[in-house]
């Protein structure tokens, strides 16, 4: 990131559904009291803002409203950096755990996160407020915020692995995480040239043999991340560290010209 | 890890400072609690145990008297994995972040942390009740514990970046994460058969002039994990996992025979 940013601490950038030239948001708009309150911006500071999915902007504070309303115009805009082509498919975890991955894995910018029901996993975690409120919704956007990007994961939740398979798009290399069977690392596993990539974390009691069949005929490689057992969102922070890395895929952070 | 491993929910290790054949826990230990309570242990289980730095081993609960004692025997023993050569240099963080820090990246296995208080740090992150109690110590081995080994990293804590780099051993690669200046990804900086690596990661809001200075006289690259901002203790199991794979660290997890 450039100097600007530099200049601040934890500054991330702010997310708005749609691309705007000029905005007011209203006092119950949880962005404008971040602007008053955490950024204490007054007319003509200058604010990172994202357009999901799209671009990033420099906007700048045109008016501090008595009623509490903030109005944004936008300076300069730049494309945002790419999504990982990254995918995740993960046996559906605790809510605490799920929360981590949730906030985690939008900052490193996956492009989708595909959950299960596993064999082997707790049914009662799908009834949890996470999946039942917006809750998992804001957690990927501060995830992204953090990220400083704008791409907000895809979710998808599925009743069981078979299901999830079959909704998956191509992908240049698929390899489901194992520690009790796999004989080659994740590396080992992934052809260097892979475009894009699935990557399957398992609950943690661990697959079950059904489960591993589904892997095998689908063409599913297993992999293991080395022989200490790390928990749930570690795994996962480490499988698409390693996988974005052996296959090249962290280009240069872009030096923002905003 | 093996079927008898597969069988159980969040099966950690138990750890021990001092090998042991035959052991009394009084009722005032917490591991016995943890045997009677949370492993439900009868006349009879075996559980896993662990020596700090040393073998891992699977004993037997001999006795569990009405004073809340437990006496185990150990039946077996096997070498624990061996640790990362992989050791962190880190700005010192929040300590809500260097408790995580400590649980991943002691049940990653990295050799050592060390920490120092950065030029753009808090000072006052030093005086935490984390550092000036035993919790630092209790976050490295429950990370231990969760990862089935017993390799405790080495826990440091310098005045300032200098004085850490003067007190490291020799190592074949040091790594500096930076999002600011750094122009090769983590990746494009290791040599493919570095035997041991240091990486460094930064305060919130980045190394100062003189930081990077510092770097560069004492033969440090500066790297990055591409073009999205993640939080110190994402970046810091990214940069590991990153690391172990690239480096081909990560050998097939050993299947026990305990």
């Amino acid at each position: 990131m450039g100097q600007l940013l530099g200049q601040h601490t934890a500054v991330n950038i702010i997310l708005f559904d749609q691309p705007f030239e000029r905005l007011r948001l209203e006092a119950s708009d949880p962005r404008g009291t971040h602007i008053r309150q955490v950024l204490r911006a007054e007319v003509g500071t200058k604010v990172f803002v994202g357009f999901v999915n799209a671009d990033r902007a420099r906007a700048e504070v045109l008016a501090l409203e008595p009623d509490g309303s903030v109005e944004l115009q936008v300076i300069a805009t730049e494309p945002a950096p790419a999504a990982l082509p990254v995918q995740l498919l993960i046996g559906l975890p605790r809510p605490h755990t799920a929360k981590r991955i949730l906030f985690e894995a939008a900052s490193m910018a996956v492009s989708a996160i595909h959950f299960f029901e596993a064999a082997r996993g707790e049914p009662s975690y799908a009834q949890s407020s996470l999946w039942t409120s917006n809750e998992w919704r804001e957690r990927l956007r501060l995830g992204t915020e953090q990220s400083f990007g704008t791409h907000i994961p895809d979710v998808t939740i599925a009743p069981d692995l078979q299901t999830a398979i079959s909704q998956l798009p191509v992908a240049a290399a698929r390899i489901a995480l194992d520690n009790y069977e796999a004989g080659t690392s994740l590396g080992q596993a992934l052809p260097v040239d892979a475009g894009s990539v699935q990557i399957a974390l398992g609950p943690e009691r661990g697959w079950s043999p059904e489960e591993r069949d589904i892997f095998r005929k689908n063409g599913w490689k297993l992999a293991h991340l080395g022989p200490h057992v790390l928990r749930t969102e570690t795994a996962c922070t480490a499988a698409v560290a390693a996988v974005a890395t052996e296959v090249g895929l962290w280009s240069a952070p872009t030096q923002t010209a905003l």
